[in-house]
């Protein structure tokens, strides 16, 4: 609890309009898309400028409160959960594009802008910014950028860090400082930008971030091709790769994803199939036509069972709204949704795909798997529900072996999710004790009072690594 | 000096004859591509594996014995200077290239191999490794990564950043730690990946890099444009990305740099002209072909004098020899070449570079600037001496002004050539107190001994920024 004293100080920074700590307020933000978590903060803020967050992370750093920047809370690792309590700081005030700058093709706006409204504003002026997280309806970029999160357009155009020129950042002794700006190229000193991107609130809270762009793809083509053998489809996204056609999108959905998203959807989608490959590629026309005849050629040699291509765009929006809409179809069918994103290089998706269905039978639990085939990035997703004990310990055992896989694999315990409160224990298999112990010192020297969104990244123990029998 | 008892172990890890200390080896190693700085070190070892370069940083940590990693000793801010003696580290036996992967996309290699190296034996596979600074014939990949190196295909295809996806580095306190993988994503904590690239051997020392690849373009098509006006050339830089044509190259050279480059190459470069771009596109033939189209008449409309567009392959690469002979064509003329690369927003070009001459008028000294103009990333370019005193201190006023103008603009004082000792000064400039601080805290925090290339990027005194009139 905080006392009357901290509650007037914060009162007195943001104006009484913007506090609130009443039980139910507090509730509404005790948790995020994360299942299974939940923990109650003690006080909720708005700030409304830059300057007020600085104010409220000196205040908090001086009395040693917990801080807790949130967007939306669609993260999946619970990373906006405020599990040591403390102040959870919204952005809802702080959500304007404060400029499109057309000659440096750029834009810059503050932490609670909308994504999908800041694509949809730069796509009016001709512009592009590819990062498209599946939860960009309601994602902010501020979230964004904390979890450096991907996308479906993500193996042509990369993921969020790779669109950042410049950030303002709130660091927790309350001094405010400004990394890059509107360069393509700026080499003075460490690269602060790309430290805070993925950072998950863990360091400073970002205020304000200038934005690269690039000219918009000028044509876009569709096409879902069905697989009757789930080896067939990942040597396929192998060998287009390998035939050097690098597609916007590449996404893969197995059997079990594509019955729940058709009984959802109810789109026409082929259930009868053991899994497709929804592919996009986009550019010149012309060079997009080359692509995708080619990428139905290797397709075919590749025993593809059918393949269907877009007519039109109302067609391809079906389509992709299928991929987009899996978790949503997926989470209808159980009370709780575990969905994880165990990543490989993509030379090994069919290896995984293929571990990830045997340790799912071995453990008795139903996983469909969809995700970016391209990025070697898979969606394991689990429909269970968190009041059956027995079943919920045979899931975690299950996603320890799959997250072990994956390490063996060449992969990493998260392509895009982030690391938060669910993967801290595995954090120490991708990276070793060094390389955890050079972040904690990273973390000590920038947050010395651990402020800044305890009880993430760092777990207190270490899950151990699973010894399967190989 | 070293003791007997820390030669005897140096040797004892590399084998006496991957250690030398005569005069005339150190001599070799005291200075680098950068003008006016030279310090001795006491002694030079050539590792064979990283784990013997853990071994020395272990065995330096411990006695507290500066070491300076060193590729071919290209960089022009005396980054590889052993300003406080001790231990260069080279990678003449850690050269080779370890992997290209074809189905990844991936080449994984030591930090000794030369870029350009590299670069042909992915083209031998179709595959495309962008990042090409000028230097590339004689620098490595490991010294690209320490400063995270530019090059003439950045506007385009980005720099040495946005190719890597791993490293091994060896800290100073003798541990080694992998990051990333062969993947297109991984967000497992802070991103120590691109904090280590662009740390100028002052965290540690890359002894393994993985590195993204692309297809190779199909085509490539080569323009000369000349301008009497530099004003025309600027806003044709603006006007062709504003029209959402991003070149692969974007060059520009002011007339006195033509007329030092022609004088060297005797290649038909105009000399009566103000300024030139060398404009390069590559890609699918066919949008080449419009790209090219669209440029051309954009210059037109700003008033280009001519348009040379190279009709065969020589005649393109003897363009763009003149634009990569530029610095040593222009070291010929006297016994001092200072380069400098301040940098701008690209719509701040045409300023910049007036700016540029009326400093260089006011402090009565000769610059010549070419630079990547696509990037705002300028080359003002000093033929002097150091021998003169007087000359030299109206050289390091002017270029005081110069970064001091390009902060103004919204620029850097470094866009690819790194701080090293030479920015150093200016570091807080751009950065602010507190910006650099934290960059203090991250070096403390990985090299609590200092002995990471010490005397880099901090500097003890920060000059004071000009107050011009404006």
């Amino acid at each position: 609890m905080l006392t009357s004293q901290i509650k007037e100080h914060l009162i007195n920074i943001t104006g009484a309009e913007n506090f609130v700590d009443s039980q139910v307020e507090r509730l509404v933000y005790s948790y995020d898309a994360t299942p299974d978590y939940q923990s109650m903060p003690d006080a909720v803020v708005s700030p409304r400028s830059s300057e007020e967050v600085a104010k409220i992370l000196a205040l908090c750093n001086e009395y040693k409160i917990p801080v807790i920047p949130r967007g939306s809370g669609t993260n999946l690792c619970a990373g906006t959960c405020p599990v040591k309590g403390g102040i959870v700081i919204l952005f809802n005030h702080m959500n304007q594009i404060l400029e499109i700058d057309e000659e440096n093709l750029t834009v810059t706006c503050q932490p609670g802008v909308i994504t999908l409204d800041l694509i949809r504003e730069v796509e009016k002026k001709g512009l592009f910014y590819p990062p498209d997280p599946s939860s960009m309806k309601i994602s902010t970029i501020g979230g964004n950028l904390n979890e450096n999160s991907g996308g479906l357009r993500g193996l042509k155009y990369g993921v969020t860090r790779d669109y950042v020129l410049g950030l303002e950042v709130a660091l927790p002794n309350g001094e405010i400082v400004r990394t890059g700006g509107k360069l393509a190229k700026d080499v003075a000193g460490y690269d602060l930008t790309r430290l805070f991107i993925g950072s998950e609130g863990t360091l400073g809270i970002i205020t304000e971030a200038t934005l690269k762009l690039i000219p918009i793809p000028k044509t876009k083509k569709t096409m879902l091709v069905h697989y009757q053998d789930l080896e067939d489809a990942a040597r396929s996204v192998s060998k287009i790769i390998a035939n050097k056609v690098i597609p916007a999108t590449l996404e893969f959905l197995d059997q079990p994803t594509l019955k729940v998203v058709e009984d959802y959807s109810r789109i026409g989608l082929p259930t009868d199939v053991k899994c497709v490959l929804l592919i996009e590629q986009d550019g010149e026309g012309h060079s997009v036509e080359k692509d995708m005849i080619k990428i139905e050629e290797i397709c075919k040699s590749e025993n593809a069972y059918s393949i269907q291509i877009a007519q039109t765009e109302n067609e391809a929006e079906a389509l992709r709204t299928a991929r987009r809409n899996a978790l949503s179809a997926l989470a209808r069918m159980k009370p709780t949704t575990i969905l994880e994103d165990a990543t490989v290089p993509r030379s090994e998706i069919a290896k995984m795909v293929m571990a990830i269905n045997e340790i799912a039978n071995k453990h008795q639990i139903n996983i469909c798997t969809f995700g970016h085939a391209g990025d070697g990035n898979l969606h394991p997703t689990c429909p269970t529900d968190v009041r059956d004990k027995d079943e919920m310990q045979r899931v975690e055992n299950a996603f320890d072996e799959i997250f072990d896989k994956a390490i063996e694999l060449g992969g990493t315990i998260t392509g895009e999710h982030g690391v938060g409160i669910v993967k801290a224990p595995y954090l120490e298999w991708k990276l070793g004790e060094s390389g955890v112990n050079v972040m904690k010192s990273i973390k000590d020297a920038l947050d010395p009072n651990h402020i800044m969104n305890p009880g993430k990244m760092f777990a207190k123990d270490t899950r151990k690594r699973v010894v399967v029998s190989r």
